[in-house]
């Protein structure tokens, strides 16, 4: 018996090694000899360089870089293939938790860190680059990075332009002539983990959708969104680059649009991203059941979520997936043809949320309700005629 | 696949009947052709006759008896193996339900009606009679019951004493010889359903523990006691038969100490011998998957209640078995060693108690947790490597 596990956190419950180590238990109680592999999920946001350290055997590597208004700060990020490929968060470097709400504001805030992570990832010779955007504090079209990076951003004048999301009105010129020889050169592949498909401006842009929960007052988006466009216009008259078409180019303040249009990066869906790199289809061969699941399974599930990904991964090789939530919304029914086998709630019946969600609770069922999954499923293996 | 359903009704929520239709329709969600036979399950209470008649493919018989008051009342019983069995709940009779909560006063009501369907029964040729106890009107120790089969049951003075369990304390002789024939030539098997170990008198007796709930004042307690003693004593002197000493005695207001001591009934536990009773055994061979539940699985569920007899039926064949129910409590852990293989809660997860006992809630989530199982077990059974 061969078990790989791969479970969402419940959010605000328990966390995904949590969940997963609670049904490893459940497995365990009926067959004592399983072989269990123990995969913790994320989906490019928050907690994914963590994930996939543990689940690749990956190291950390911090280092200060430029914080969001300029102040240094320390950052982290993962090395993961014997140092061969670097896992960041955007938001190590530029994240709305580095900004005290008071300071909150996209017009001054800048991604350079982001571009300093990757320029050290660069220099211990990382040839591939997982990039997890979400939770950013900016809204400069990655603009800060790119500088980080080499690029001179300048306007009319020649000057280089200042940092964050509004100074990029007045940018006039982008020069890429000093990109790091890495990116130039092309031996690096960077692939961003971005579940949205907003473009970089207009009323679905960047500015008017997410500068909002950053600070930004109505008109302080008007004047982000504008700055937008004119990296967008220049892109395409400089460049011959229409970011302004590219799906997602509007991901985490428009680093989306510097990702994908200027360094050349593969926008990916996230939880498929983060298991091929957390080595999950390796894991299969000989895979009797996995077992995935989330806090609440709903229609959301099938677009894209990480429970999703596990499924279509294990489905793809005919292993049964067990789907274990907290909840489990009508729609749900769907699943079953995304690969998910069996769905149900580890809850022991009718009780409020608030206790359902409490950490204990939630641990007890998710082992109760995984091993009597598992006495059954070893009922059916035995002839009882 | 063949899947044999018995599950208990979930109280004031979904019958016993509706709970297994909805989870046959879970089955056959995965496999269409299963053959599926749905028992309906009771344990000798309320709904008994109902379900035998359903299960046997018996026959009802409906009269006009004396009912606890001395009105008449119609009251009905079941036939089964062609007649040979009948199938009668007490409370047809006698019960609580036909006297209203003004009226209810056990020094007055009695069994009388009780004999006369057992009477009804054995003229009709019976020869097993399975006699359904709880939920009765009366404390008269099964007087009533007694006459009307032919005892004489006289007073000091060789007067037949008044109806009703106040009267047992001016019992003075009992005599047998005008009992009915077909019970007096022991050719007829009696077979009661009890699930109270209750003596006739005393404490733990039937005046005392169970009066109360049938109207009777805190007096009136202590003068139905001492008529139960009173035809206790008579039992013991006259015929050398202990009742008092009989577990069960005290059930139904004392009926248990007439069926058993006087009638030479056997008490059995009721879920096992209504299973018997529904030739839930014949059902069994080449049966893959048996599923049973209640409304809540918990300590109670394995002293004898009808899941824990039907799982202990089908362990015995070896046989997985499947509970499903409203709510598991954490004792339910133990059922595991009284043959349930897997016992999961049916509702999507947490929310009010209210909400989940609507009955569509309930047979939505009957259907789906059925439907999730067998996915699973279909799973199980194909080379999926």
């Amino acid at each position: 018996m061969k078990v790989v596990i791969a479970i969402d956190s419940f959010k605000g419950s328990i966390s995904s090694i949590e969940a997963g180590t609670a049904a490893a238990a459940g497995v365990r109680d009926v067959f004592e000899e399983a072989e269990i592999i123990t995969v913790p999920l994320a989906d490019g946001g928050e907690g994914t360089v963590d994930a996939l350290i543990r689940a690749a055997s990956g190291q950390r590597v911090d280092l200060m870089v430029t914080g969001p208004l300029g102040e240094p700060v320390q950052a982290g990020y993962g090395l993961l293939d014997g140092g061969a490929t670097a896992v960041i968060e955007v938001a190590a470097a530029c994240g709305l938790t580095l900004v005290s709400p008071e300071e909150r504001d996209p017009l001054a805030t800048t991604t350079f860190g982001v571009g300093e992570l990757i320029a050290d990832a660069l220099e211990r010779g990382c040839r591939r680059l997982i990039v997890g955007l979400g939770g950013s504090a900016t809204s400069d079209a990655g603009a800060g990075m790119l500088q980080a990076l080499g690029c001179a951003l300048q306007d009319a004048h020649g000057a280089d332009i200042a940092r964050g999301g509004g100074a990029l009105a007045s940018l006039a010129a982008i020069d890429r002539s000093g990109l790091h020889p890495r990116l130039a050169d092309g031996s690096v592949r960077i692939e961003v983990a971005c579940d949205v498909d907003n473009p970089l401006h207009g009323p679905e842009g960047a500015a008017h959708v997410f500068a909002p929960q950053k600070g930004a007052s109505p008109a302080a988006v008007l004047q982000l969104d504008a700055g937008l466009r004119r990296f967008a216009d220049v892109c395409r008259e400089q460049l011959g680059c229409d970011v302004q078409r590219i799906p997602g180019a509007g991901a985490a303040g428009g680093l989306g649009a510097a990702f994908a249009g200027l360094l050349g990066a593969a926008m990916r869906p996230g939880a498929a991203l983060v298991l091929e790199a957390a080595g999950f289809d390796r894991l299969l061969p000989h895979c009797d059941f996995v077992i995935t699941g989330e806090g609440r399974l709903d229609g959301q599930t099938a677009r894209g979520k990480a429970p999703l990904a596990v499924a279509a991964a294990a489905a793809a090789r005919g292993i049964p997936v067990i789907a274990l939530a907290g909840s489990i919304a009508p729609e749900a029914d769907a699943l079953a043809s995304h690969g998910i086998t069996t769905a149900l709630p580890i809850g022991p019946g009718p009780m409020p949320l608030e206790q359902a969600m409490q950490p204990e609770t939630a641990l007890q069922g998710m082992r109760r309700t995984t091993r009597e999954l598992f006495r059954l499923i070893r009922s059916t293996k035995g002839d009882h005629h």
